[in-house]
């Protein structure tokens, strides 16, 4: 739970050693505080050759209220910006010398065709990327490669994840970059992800690729409009919603139930009934709805859904999990059995009795909880892999099934997230999994529920189908 | 080019110096000689419920000519094994303690339709693996999850992935994992995959997930037998064959070129002007042609086209391509373009004249290379991993082009690979980067080759759109 290097190397005397020594010096992240702003300092916007998402960028740059400056690759913007109201200016390349001017870097590369025209990015980055503060913010956007029409314009566009991936490791200093691919008719719909990108509640979420659809088919999308995002308030986007959390009690169950009800929901925590002092506990502090059930038992998903039955639920999460680690040969069945039952077939079970009886409702949100282990594979965790990777397969099958329901499925998979389980690790594989990323220290349970809560999002429609890892951009994967 | 340390600890003393201190001891891996039997030993046989590909592993027995055994989870194998003429016997759990006996572990996990009946796999691997020896194989055989009909067994296959690389991270030893997930009606289009990943070839190859599709519409397959698969012979599949390497003068593309040589291909070795003494002796050791071009060039391709305009070319691998390391912040906008025109855009415009033009003949093979730096990032990349994240586009967008006239595309993927180009890494880094891996080590420039004459054969016709990592299982991905 405590990670005294980050702490040592953050005071002034371990910044000195540190610094003398040439040791890796972790961030101290700047994570979410409902009494500060959450956003505030300069964004600087670029553009590569017919840029297509620029009004969506004025509307949240307005939406946001932060000032923004253009780069000369995005010449369109001045005269766009003055059109929405905005007060804007230019970025001066001469100023770049500049450390900790811009709190965020956007870049609409959406009319990108062709691979020899990747150039303004190179010119944007290169220009602006010294001039990042302190857990600033990179975002790219593009098209997603699937949709494009021709193989010269897929092609530029999957390009863009490389680049995303190398400025991650490139920026350090508790800088995340991220790409978000918006579908053509999905412009409206991409707020709620740009928001949590930019935010400081995305602070371990760094190297990722979010495709934004333009929604359920039943609720068509309007370039022109936000008309797929239902009404809400973005200081209480959940309220009035019921939310479902397993393995609630402790840790990172805790952390979502406790995320959530901040964002206005009613949060029904589930955990085992050895767990209901915790749970009860949990609860009691969030106004939330405690149910002790073990999800490993048979009759649990039908318990679970008689209990949701009268008022129904909008929201999903399967956070309960175990681990059992042992090497194959070392692993009796029933280690291998539980794990897999409890981290995938739990989640099977309860998700197919509350869809059949229409007690997630229409427009609800699912979210599993899958991990590193299931995406890269991991020596001792043949039952957790197999487990998680199951999960992934979950959300990718479910997805389009859900669509017409306005029902989105997605998963977020944690890398190293300092908890309890973690603390029990060696001394030295713990600092390993710390440091292996590109902030160069664990994550925290709140990391997680951040991205959950995102996910879970009203204006999270046009995400589905998708796996986020919560993991600094983790050196580690397949 | 030059691994010590896996030397040092394979002599006599410095195993018995490792094995006391605990260090670790990559295993020297045993790679194809054309002098030495390809495949010999005693191969394990497990099989979930209602397998559906024991009878293209007994067409695959029969072929190789090896010695099977049915673990117990695989009790249809003895029956069917005797009805193809194959001696077979029963793998006898009270020796599973006697190491070394086995040379490779097949599990048909095809009818798996639950995540509740994934206990076979545990069952089948806890049982065996002890029992393999050093540098044996083991291939976990699925279907496609994406065209499972029911989210239940999409979610079970999709759970496989975390499973087969969780034991390629147990197995060590030099011993490899693969998956391999062979559409319906593909079942006679899997023996070229299946005896590349069973064969020494695929040394360095592990991890991977590869797909086998049912080929092009154009030639239908018949799930009764293999007449998807062109006539050829195992032993020099590509006779008749030509093929096109770029950058073949030396290294890898060198490699690669002897290789498809040795295969039986005629090759004809690009590189640019300046490399031509070397490209000269290459080509002339093979019997192959050596042409002399700068593919940076604009007319290049059309230069290449008319030279191979009259007979035509069957392979094309776009092996060439430079690294120019900078920091984005310090790199020049020249530096950024033509690693991205001669990695990518190259290979866009070569593809382009020999596609349009008909001198890619039907049936044919486009490989390209991407790199763990394109599917991960990496810091001072941003050029490099930009043109290799597009070089899977690439790959993604016209394999489903490309099908109707029988012509695959695909792309390997290096990790650490042995070249001049690694041996100036400093020790620290290139320690590290080699150490990385499932294998402990670096691969080596054939290990490349030997990959993508597997993508080359006539019967990888099922294989496309596809990226293949040479890695080792690299640690590294995203």
């Amino acid at each position: 739970m405590n990670d005294s290097y980050l702490k040592f190397v953050n005071s002034p005397f371990g910044a000195r050693l540190a610094r003398s020594l040439g040791l890796p010096k972790p961030e101290v992240l700047r994570r979410y505080r409902a009494d500060r702003p959450e956003f505030d300092g300069l964004v600087a916007i670029g553009a590569g050759r017919e840029p297509r998402l620029l009004d969506a960028l004025a509307n949240l740059v307005a939406s946001i209220g932060v000032t923004s400056v253009a780069h000369e690759s995005a010449g369109l913007w001045v005269p766009l910006a003055h059109r929405h109201g905005l007060m804007t200016g230019r970025f001066e390349s001469a100023e770049a010398g500049a450390q900790g001017k811009l709190a965020a870097l956007l870049f609409d590369a959406s009319g990108i065709e062709d691979s020899s025209h990747l150039a303004p990015l190179h010119g944007f980055f290169h220009d602006t990327l010294r001039s990042l503060g302190k857990c600033a913010r990179i975002v790219v956007l593009g098209r997603p490669p699937e949709t494009c029409e021709s193989p010269r314009q897929w092609t530029a566009q999957r390009a863009l994840e490389g680049l995303t991936r190398s400025l991650g490791k490139e920026a350090r200093r508790g800088i995340t970059a991220n790409l978000v691919y918006v579908a053509q008719g999905a412009e409206g719909s991409a707020e709620a992800t740009l928001r949590f990108l930019l935010s400081p509640r995305s602070a371990y979420v760094s190297g990722q690729v979010v495709r934004i659809d333009a929604g359920a088919p039943g609720r068509p999308a309007d370039a022109a409009s936000a008309s797929t995002v239902p009404a809400f308030d973005w200081s209480q986007p959940l309220a009035g919603r019921r939310a479902v959390v397993t393995g609630a009690a402790r840790g990172i169950g805790a952390s979502i139930a406790s995320v959530l009800a901040a964002e206005g929901a009613h949060v029904i925590g589930i955990d085992i009934p050895s767990a209901r002092d915790a749970l009860d506990a949990t609860l009691r502090q969030l106004n939330g709805t405690a149910l002790a059930f073990d999800i490993a038992a048979p009759e649990a998903a039908a318990q679970i859904a008689a209990a949701l039955d009268e008022q129904g639920v909008d929201i999903v999460v399967h956070n309960a999990g175990i681990t059992k680690d042992k090497t194959i040969a070392k692993m009796t069945e029933a280690t291998w059995q539980s794990v897999i039952d409890i981290n995938l077939g739990a989640q099977e079970r309860i998700d197919d009795a509350l869809l059949a009886a229409g007690i997630l409702r229409d427009g609800g949100r699912i979210v599993g909880v899958s991990s590193i282990s299931g995406i890269a594979g991991n020596s001792g965790q043949t039952n957790y892999a197999t487990s998680k990777a199951g999960v992934i397969g979950r959300v990718q099958s479910m997805a389009p099934r859900l669509r017409a329901r306005g029902i989105t499925i997605n998963a977020v998979a944690p890398g190293f997230i300092e908890t309890q389980m973690t603390a029990k690790i060696p001394w030295t594989i713990r600092e390993a999994g710390r440091r292996m990323n590109s902030l160069s220290q664990g994550g925290q349970p709140v990391d997680v529920a951040q991205t959950i809560a995102w996910l879970a999002h009203p204006g999270s429609a046009g995400v589905t189908g998708q796996i986020v890892r919560v993991c600094g951009q983790s050196l580690i994967g397949a």
